[in-house]
């Protein structure tokens, strides 16, 4: 597993070959040298000019379905790029698909753009830190709402607790600096523990990360809204639309792309830092007034005897506010160099910030005898107190919708992320690794939205039932950081490994308390369904992977094992096409002389070249016509490693390639295609598509369907002739 | 058109070809000959026995995938027959819907058992008459509902309408035996207008029926609603429930097919001519003991003048009491030998059915001074004065019901024949030509139902409002049949034509007489829907038809035309496959000795030979590899249908056909192809689907989609190929 690689690319769907893996394919490649004419026959036969330089007037007008008219060699003399608006339809509701989506999400971005965003600390911090700094709007209060229940004297007991998990905020901050030290290009919870304790523990922390994000959302969409109505109570009723509508704006914002997310969303965390600061210095002010002498808190009936367990219920409760602490640490990469020690200054900034607004909030709730109730949010009640019912009030609960706001919207940028590289690794399908045209990992951002949506709907949008749910996914995923970078600093001891060990083992611990306290205090109030759900997580990734596992090894060339046990099997072994005749190899050759005596020949598109690519190559060779292969790759980079795959197995057949630098796969090939039957209209074009079959229908959506994609876009040519040539996956 | 073939097959998919047609394709069969080897040495290389014949224990053996199991050769010594589960699927789900489908509609039924069904006078009329005797539960109402509006003391005007009414019936009675005796094989107003006024006429008539048909139901549901809810009026809010679970129950029953229906429907025909004889009767008797004095009707206040106009829409209103008189010249061939009497005689005992009745209903409710009313029916007023509250009331109401339900019933018999005579003529989707596995035409059921239950719901069951819309589409109809009839006899003069053309003229003249007034007079209350509706139906049907027009242009073989102008279309023109050179000959020869030498070879899929699939023929040749042609026929006639094609052709390529007696058409193509892989399955086979593709996407309606429906069922073997041939049809 190449965990330890935690970079973000568009094209992560065609991994690089080992040495042993050329090595096969060449071998592979060797058996079709004997069967057929060599690669300058089937090069000269070809009726076509392949790299479309051919003086055709339509080629350079523009018309709709003219897409790779601006079609250019780039540096490689043996690539086409497809243009931008290659995904255009043909159709006018094609045309009006695409037209409607430039609109609402913007012009599709090159898959180069990705690197371009870097950021300095200033507004790093500002872009990472909602997540951890707003969980300060409801942290606190989730405590209290713990301790009220026996009784507000017992309030007071939120200092010692406030106090122990500021320790727990210090240690794990302390913990996630060491991680970004030995995974300086960016590491979250799901690498570090794959990498250090296995994929086992990985997909663990995977499994916690993916019920965290999804709850980061609704419980921010739904403190963020609590912030607005405890300004405003009308709106109370309207309070599920409101939230649902918030998510589907975040939604098509996290469409439009990474570009345009960061300096918008700098404001709100500014805004809010200096919100608290203002609440809290007005509350102590005023507390100092009274010689910091707590206000009597409004009376509430004990329901249970203060013990052990409300107090470590209080105390589990409260850890959520140190939720989105480890944000930094995954997104090493976008700091401006040198990225690790910027990203280590501004995560000691961060926490910093945490554990003071957090204290802070503690101690002014605690003098201004603030106690939780339905209607107003603790962080309000001490506001109004603090600062009076004007403008300022109003100031702070905007602050702190909007940054609640940007921290649901931090989800919408880590989930996607995760489900990248859980998906590298082969735990979910794999069309999480694609990039949508605006480089947004456009499936991630909706699987994320939908559950969200449903449980805070479910929820009824309140914050306080949806905690109990909340801290065992956050620290699961601490927890195993923590202890992978123990075994990390066990395993290599570098220079100063002690003491980083030694942080990470007391962030481990604490972190696996709180998870052992969350499960148990809280398995009766709802913890039970994260306990339920994150196994059935990981049994459903495991499925996932065990058929990627097998679909790898069933699709894998490799050489034939000699002996009569190859052909004993029903299953059609034979990757070398049937020997041509002579005469095949002859008239092929002759065909460059007389071009009308070619009448038809045959493209083949091929993704990678696995077994079922060279079945299908092999079909097309028997055909004893002349064939193209084809490849699409969204960068140059990943054209290359094809290209040098396709070396290693012999350049048996001419290979067209074309870089498709906006991610679109099927609107190049087919417009390729297109141009090319153009050309020799009178031609019959075969196009022999490699289809990959699956055992069972769930499985279907672990593969692309390019094959039936292809069939609907290129039917509409007359003289097209489309062959798919099926490859059965067994299991 | 073949207007005068009224005959219902279940195979008229495949026109007989004409004698220019078969030359056609000899002469384009002829340029084939030159281009490629015999059919011998094509029959010779096949690498696997197209007769099945060879000795596989899995064809014997009871499996779920073999559906051809007990294949065995028909009367023609070239001819496989699939079994009836042959349209069972592979799958789990297949086999439980295929099973789920038996136990609701039970086992599938061989084409030739659709001629089995003949049915003695009496049966007859009991089957065939409900839809004309049951317009009695609502005609007469109708009538009176209207006169009432100008006061309930000008009821009295039912009985000189009523008797014009009587003649009306008369006169069409007897314009419909001229039909029976014109079109012994039985002739609908579609049919007869088409036949003898040309197919504009036929296509207005038509539209006139479809709306008729639809009507009917929702009509003949209402009112036999109504008769339930009038002796138990607490049922009434449930009308609309009721009426809708009539519907489902009817297409349930319906979708069985013929063979259910006749004996079961005949109970309630004779119980409702008991039952109106016993109102008739009692309440004559009453109204004797009266002195025949009419009883004071109900007061009601006069909203209208009493008029000319009133009394015609009086008069149209109670000329749907003719519904449904039209349907024994439908389906002279149901009865027994000599049928064209046994239909006239039925006839005219229904017309005499139907004047009494009608006379009696219109006489006893006068006598009675029955008033209609909302909440209860004038004939379940005139039974509860006539003979009681008790049984003899109930059972009056639950006839009334029960004809109702009967005559709604017919309606989905005679829909699907009238669409199926439509798209015989290409005014409708060739879908409606075919028959399910129950020999019921599914989709005219489906089709039927849907806007009948719409139309019921939007009028919440009510039959009052929906009489308006009624009248026009049946008299349409009418007056068609009637004036095709006198330009039969004008144009035939066959003996005894005058009196015939005379009784026809009268006909029309009434039948145009009450279109119009319906037409003017209920304009406003609804007919308006019809009158735009019709046109609307027409301007389909010709669109539909102009397309199958030029898709039959477009798909007929003929010999090229000589000349520079063949080439120079960009369209490809050619149907002769690349010369093959002589090599190839010799290898398919060689082919025979050693089986091993071949590697793959091609199925193509053929229903029916025109230039789709010469196409993929050529293209199936042109890869050099054996070739077997396939086709699969519902009848042993449509087979030998296909196969005088072929011979005309010239035979140039093995040919097998499958009769496939219970209609399925995919899975035994299916099934077949599969068997040919299991005997050769290191050998790649190659299917060669010809595909039409159509211009705009809502003409894929008019074609069939089995290339698709045979890669569904194909993709699951391992070395089968499925190549799509596309022919484009420009319009």
């Amino acid at each position: 597993m190449d965990g330890s690689d935690s970079t973000v690319t568009a094209s992560a769907q065609l991994p690089e070959l080992d040495e042993r893996a050329l090595a096969a394919l060449g071998e592979v490649g060797r058996s079709w040298a004997g069967c057929m004419p060599a690669r300058q026959v089937w090069e000269r036969a070809l009726p076509v000019d392949r790299h479309l330089e051919f003086a055709d007037p339509q080629q350079s007008r523009a018309g709709r379905f003219l897409h790779i008219r601006s079609a250019r060699r780039g540096a490689d003399d043996d690539e086409l790029e497809a243009t931008a608006n290659a995904g255009e339809g043909d159709s006018r509701s094609g045309h009006l698909a695409y037209t409607l989506r430039r609109v609402l999400i913007g012009p599709a971005l090159r898959s180069t753009a990705i690197a371009e965003e870097r950021m300095g600390r200033l507004l790093a911090l500002a872009v990472l830190s909602p997540d951890a700094l707003s969980s300060v709007a409801y942290g606190p209060e989730a405590m209290m709402a713990v301790l009220v229940l026996a009784g507000s004297g017992e309030l007071k007991l939120s200092l010692p607790i406030g106090l122990a998990l500021a320790v727990l905020m210090l240690s794990v901050g302390l913990g996630y600096r060491q991680v970004i030290r030995a995974y300086p290009h960016g590491g979250g919870s799901y690498i570090v523990a794959s990498d250090s304790l296995g994929p086992r523990w990985g997909l663990l922390a995977g499994a916690g990360l993916i019920v965290d994000y999804i709850l980061t959302v609704a419980v921010s969409v739904a403190s963020g809204v609590e912030a607005v109505t405890s300004a405003i109570p009308t709106l109370d009723s309207a309070r599920v639309a409101i939230g649902l509508v918030v998510i589907v704006l975040l939604v098509a914002g996290n469409l439009r792309g990474v570009r345009d997310g960061g300096a918008a969303f700098a404001g709100p965390t500014y805004l809010f830092v200096a919100a608290i600061a203002l609440v809290v210095i007005a509350g102590l002010v005023k507390a100092g007034s009274h010689g910091f002498h707590p206000a009597l808190a409004a009376p509430h009936r004990a329901i249970e005897e203060v013990g052990v367990l409300l107090v470590l219920r209080a105390f589990a409760s409260g850890a959520t506010a140190m939720t989105g602490i480890e944000v930094i640490s995954n997104a090493v990469p976008v700091f401006r160099p040198p990225e690790a020690k910027h990203a280590r200054q501004t995560l000691s900034v961060m926490v910093g910030l945490l554990i003071s607004m957090f204290v802070g909030v503690v101690l002014v709730a605690h003098f201004d005898g603030a106690t939780p109730s339905g209607s107003q949010t603790v962080l309000s009640e001490i506001a109004h107190d603090s600062v009076g019912g004007g403008v300022a009030y109003g100031f702070v609960q905007v602050a702190t919708a909007l940054v609640l706001l940007v921290a649901a919207n931090s989800a919408f940028n880590g989930f996607p992320r995760l489900l990248y590289f859980m998906a590298r690794d082969s735990y979910v399908p794999r069309l999480f690794l694609r990039m949508g045209d605006r480089l947004a990992f456009s499936n991630g951002i909706l699987v994320l939205a939908v559950p969200a949506a449903v449980i805070y709907a479910a929820f009824e949008g309140r914050t306080e039932p949806l905690i109990p749910l909340f801290a065992i996914g956050v620290f699961l995923a601490f927890t195993l950081a923590q202890s992978g970078m123990v075994a990390h600093w066990w395993r290599h001891r570098e220079r100063g490994w002690r003491p980083a060990l030694a942080t990470n083992l007391l962030g481990a611990i604490l972190s696996g308390a709180v998870v052992l306290i969350a499960a148990i205090t809280k398995l009766a109030e709802g913890a039970w369904v994260v306990v339920v759900l994150v196994p059935l997580i990981i049994v459903a990734c495991r499925r996932v992977h065990a058929h990627y596992v097998s679909a790898r090894e069933a699709l894998t060339p490799r050489p034939q094992a000699p002996g009569p046990d190859a052909g004993g099997s029903r299953r059609t072994t034979r990757v070398t096409p049937p020997r041509l005749r002579p005469e095949v190899s002859e008239r092929l050759a002759e065909a460059q002389d007389d071009p009308s005596e070619v009448h038809s020949f045959a493209v083949v598109p091929v993704a990678v070249l696995d077994l079922a690519a060279l079945h299908a190559l092999a079909y097309a060779v028997s055909l004893a016509q002349p064939v193209l292969a084809l490849h699409v790759s969204p960068t140059a980079e990943e054209a290359e490693r094809f290209r040098r795959a396709w070396q290693a197995w012999g350049d048996h057949l001419p290979l067209e390639v074309v870089v498709s630098p906006f991610r679109a796969t099927v609107a190049p090939l087919a417009n390729y295609i297109a141009a090319l039957h153009r050309q020799r209209p009178d031609v019959t074009l075969t196009l022999v598509v490699p289809e990959i079959v699956v055992a069972k229908r769930w499985q279907r959506i672990l593969h692309n369907r390019i094959a039936t994609r292809l069939r609907a876009s290129l039917i509409a040519y007359e003289g097209i002739v489309i062959t798919t040539v099926p490859f059965h996956l067994t299991s």
